[in-house]
């Protein structure tokens, strides 16, 4: 038996740029680096291509009537795929496409600022789909990713965490943050965690009995 | 009797100015216009001092150790209000100040954008107020509000209007709008009514039977 491991590229999480506000470009470029699939969702594209990004799919809608002759023009080769179904939104279409194509993880930028109505059913869309794919939204101020099951990782003291509940959340136990929960329940609009923070040099443990959390590192 | 009206002061939005993500100048300048009172959260007011605005109220809990005096020197006459309540947010402070004062509405900008936890949490936590003060959050591309009884509006057609529930909320039924819902349940995270709009010139109505729904108008 051997110890080595190999990392085929589809164990690195897909990269989905939606249509919210731009990140920095820095840290698109890192996100970039290590992407085995970059996906563009429907108008974003005309912002991507702007920036000189090699992307491998274009998905959405197309409502608005993109001209895919001088977007295939700009780049090639490019999968189209369109979804007209309007029960959905382009970022909910995404995730679906990568978990049919079997990624098991995603990173998302570009999926808040702006409208706000955008903004909100973005960030909590992404429970729905958190035992099939592992989803981190992030933008410059914020990471963003759903619990499942129990969460651990180290921080250094004073890193901000936040503890946001999509709807009720139950049971909710946490260990090393500043201001702990012991079995409590959070409910969105009523009682949240946010602005919580890491107590010291060392593991923070969060898990819920039932509901949708939202666990967020997010700096000024 | 006369039918003349008496428009006291007070019965204009209050305008609350958070810490996230500065609206632009002109959409500040309209709101500060009508104001019968300025309140600034905390940290924001070197910002706000920076654009030169005449401000009432300074309310936080200063945990970032503000230099109140060089404030005072730069703004008098100032109230400061300390809040140090680390169960509440600023913006919960800064409303219930409002309605403590006996303030019927408040305009709340600079409160979206940024960090995702603040901005998550403040668009969610106004509904828990909406049966003692009429709230409006505003930003660049987003005017949001919860739904109190019965909601009628004389809209264009096609102009954006989406209804996010904060957790559940039944029994929803609405006219005038391109995907009408017939007491129907919004659940945040599974189904949310995002991207709806006017059907046409006319007036949407939106009501509900229980829960919290926000409901916002957005622009690209």
């Amino acid at each position: 038996m051997s110890s080595h491991h190999i990392v085929r590229d589809e164990q690195e999480p897909a990269l989905l740029i939606a249509n919210g506000e731009a990140c920095h470009p820095e840290l698109l470029g890192q996100l970039l680096e290590w992407s085995p699939i970059v996906v563009v969702l429907d108008s974003a594209i005309w912002r991507v291509l702007d920036l000189g990004i090699k992307i491998d799919v274009l998905l959405g809608d197309f409502d608005r009537s993109l001209d895919l002759d001088v977007i295939r023009a700009q780049q090639y080769p490019l999968d189209i795929v369109h979804t007209p179904d309007q029960d959905k939104t382009d970022l909910e279409k995404g995730i679906e496409y990568l978990i049919a194509r079997g990624f098991p993880a995603v990173n998302i930028v570009w999926a808040t600022g702006r409208r706000a109505d955008h903004s909100l059913t973005n960030m909590t869309n992404i429970v729905r789909y958190k035992d099939q794919i592992r989803v981190v939204m992030i933008d410059d101020h914020s990471r963003i990713f759903p619990l499942v099951g129990r969460y651990e990782k180290w921080y250094e003291a004073g890193t901000p965490l936040s503890l946001i509940p999509v709807g009720t959340v139950t049971g909710i136990l946490t260990s090393g943050l500043k201001y702990n929960l012991h079995d409590e329940t959070l409910t969105l609009g009523y009682r949240t965690g946010s602005s919580n923070e890491a107590a010291q040099d060392g593991f923070v443990r969060i898990e819920a009995k039932t509901g949708d959390l939202l666990v967020m590192e997010c700096w000024d």
